[in-house]
């Protein structure tokens, strides 16, 4: 088993507050780190660093966990820059719209979805992640979500069944049919490929009810819950999660003093998605707010043809900087351990002796520039799963 | 003299209403273009494209003219992180945070400064800008002022002197001395290797009337004149600037009704600087107000390590469409044609034939996905001049 130093970093990051400054960030200045068997074997000071079989010299960038994002919808086809476009002159945002996804997607070969959902992640990896959750829910037939499901499965652990993503057209006369079919057959054919279980519960999607028969019987089938909620208006979505004990709930746009009670009480990830509100031009969720209540605040991209198809973590972490009152610090701990806390995983999101040695490197001397320098691609090296590589 | 034929083009963005489909941006889709001699020979549908020497095949991607970046401040040293995350803990942007800046950039060597530079306009390029202007303004002495444009000129034809940029500490106590001193032995040693000349015309800066002196005195030496103006409040920049007839006048964000029948009666360009905005978390200019009375409108990303750290012409073009009612078309004109207007010229910016082929590739179908997919770096190709490709 050999092993690489990588020396000359101006800035590591480890997430882990037992190390360097004490901060959550345990960020540690003029530092290496020792990557051995695909983990963390060792990180301290550079004067302190252990031989290793290989150096690498970063040039005193700074080294970042790899982000992890843990919300996106990449098994999709089709292409809905039309619609932005009219969004972005003055047509509303609707739910509706996915239901144009659903017949690209169902259109679609398995090669074609396979291939383009490899693009994706390749991109995605570019800019630094190293984890993703990928969902179904463009398919919303037993056949079309095994398969979506699969094809997430082909480049990540963490595959999340949503068959309730919206009730299909074929279903439009009958939502209680349709939520029949997804505890039913659809969860039969896609619990022995995802992880997770997800419901959209939104006006125009599924009622609190609807979400709760749907999660129970996907955890009795082994699968843990998540949701989306509370997105485009108050609604009943992020208690119920709370109430179940959820990892995660996701968008928690709009929000009133029981939920962010609820949230800190039971400690249910609240995974924001500026992404979607930067791409609907809707007002962004309070992080202030949230981190101030104690609640636990993940980012992600939520990566999708609709409401948010940008695959850039850099991105997130900036606009929680400029729109949702985070700190730097703040947002980068979201965007990486948060989303780890979002799935349930402690072998990811940070770099502690015995993590996985997944992580970026920044053309940048502090994880600062992330929301620094907006936009600019400055992740110049990643080390994650091959997986990720993708087509 | 040997031809390249670039085939397969999904989308092709001339910026010449005379070609494709007559909108400003000259659309055609399904086409093809033929450089010679690093100018654009041919453009027009692929089943009608000429033989060529050599032949790219795009893949169906979109192509546009290279972004036309109007206004940089690149020639700097040192990092102004921690005053950025102090700003979005609360801390309000003022001007002075410029003299922080100018110490560095006094205490840097040539070769520092211009590797410095060189890593800039090579982290734009591969962001498909391919001109760029790049001011000085960092010096404020005589050789320190010369010194940022002789290097300036390494990486640009397009070289502003910005020594009013803000009254540095030594002449605190003495404003009119400063003007004295720009307007004489400064802009005698900047003139040899400026095209034009700026000044900072804000409250805690220049006054209009110490604006007008100065640019006069560019003018008499043969530098085009360009303005900073109502950045931070409502002023006398833009009047100013109309009245002189300057080709453009930057930031835009405070205008009265005046400003802007003066900016539409005079052809002024406006060029809108949104990452400013996003960096000091202040209301963005309105140039949905500013395109519909008729003002030619530029986007430029005026990279500076104080206010916008950016050089994402991108994001630009991404904050034009979501901030400030612009639609992806117009605001990719303008950090295109717009930005080449705003530099008085006519062979970059678009690419009909004629033009220099000065080009970016995207790994997209449109260039509506700049806008779609914001922050993620869709440029996968990019030819321009030489002097852009850096350290």
């Amino acid at each position: 088993m050999t092993s690489l130093l990588l020396r000359h970093i101006g800035e590591l990051v480890t997430n882990d507050p037992t190390l360097g400054d004490g901060s959550p960030l345990g960020l540690l200045t003029d530092a290496a780190l020792v990557v051995e068997g695909g983990r963390v074997a060792w990180v301290g000071p550079a004067a302190d660093a252990p031989d290793a079989d290989a150096v690498q010299d970063v040039g005193g960038r700074a080294v970042l966990p790899g982000f992890v994002d843990s919300h996106s919808h990449l098994v999709f086809a089709g292409d809905r820059s039309a619609e932005f476009a009219a969004r972005m002159a003055g047509t509303p945002y609707s739910a509706g719209g996915i239901r144009t996804t659903v017949a690209a997607t169902r259109a679609a070969s398995d090669e074609e979805l396979t291939a383009h959902v490899g693009r994706h992640v390749a991109e995605m990896r570019r800019q630094g992640t190293t984890t993703v959750e990928i969902k179904s829910g463009y398919g919303l037939t037993v056949r079309d979500e095994a398969r979506a499901l699969a094809i997430a499965r082909v480049f990540t652990d963490e595959a999340t069944f949503l068959g309730a993503h919206v009730v299909p057209e074929e279903y439009a006369a009958d939502p209680a049919g349709y939520v029949d079919l997804v505890t039913g057959p659809m969860l039969d054919a896609a619990a022995e490929h995802a992880r997770w279980i997800d419901v959209f519960c939104e006006e125009g999607a599924f009622d609190a009810d609807q979400a709760r028969t749907i999660l129970e019987a996907g955890r009795a089938k082994g699968l843990g819950g998540r949701l989306h909620a509370n997105q485009l208006g108050h609604g009943p979505g992020v208690q119920l999660a709370c109430e179940l004990e959820l990892v995660a709930v996701d968008h928690c746009t709009y929000l009133d003093d029981h939920d962010i009670a609820a949230l800190g009480d039971t400690g249910t990830v609240a995974t924001l998605l500026p992404g979607v509100e930067f791409s609907t031009r809707s007002p962004y969720p309070d992080g202030r707010r949230l981190l101030d209540a104690g609640v636990v605040v993940a980012l992600a991209s939520d990566c999708n043809p609709g409401s948010s198809y940008t695959s850039s973590m850099p991105l997130c972490v900036a606009l929680a900087v400029r729109e949702m009152g985070m700190t730097p610090a703040e947002a980068l701990w979201a965007a990486t351990r948060g989303g780890a806390r979002a799935l349930g995983r402690d072998d990811v999101g940070h770099l502690a002796p015995g993590a996985r040695a997944h992580y970026a490197v920044l053309d940048a001397p502090s994880y600062v520039h992330l929301a620094y320098r907006p936009g600019v691609p400055l992740v110049v090296d990643v080390q994650g799963p091959a997986a990720l590589a993708g087509g």
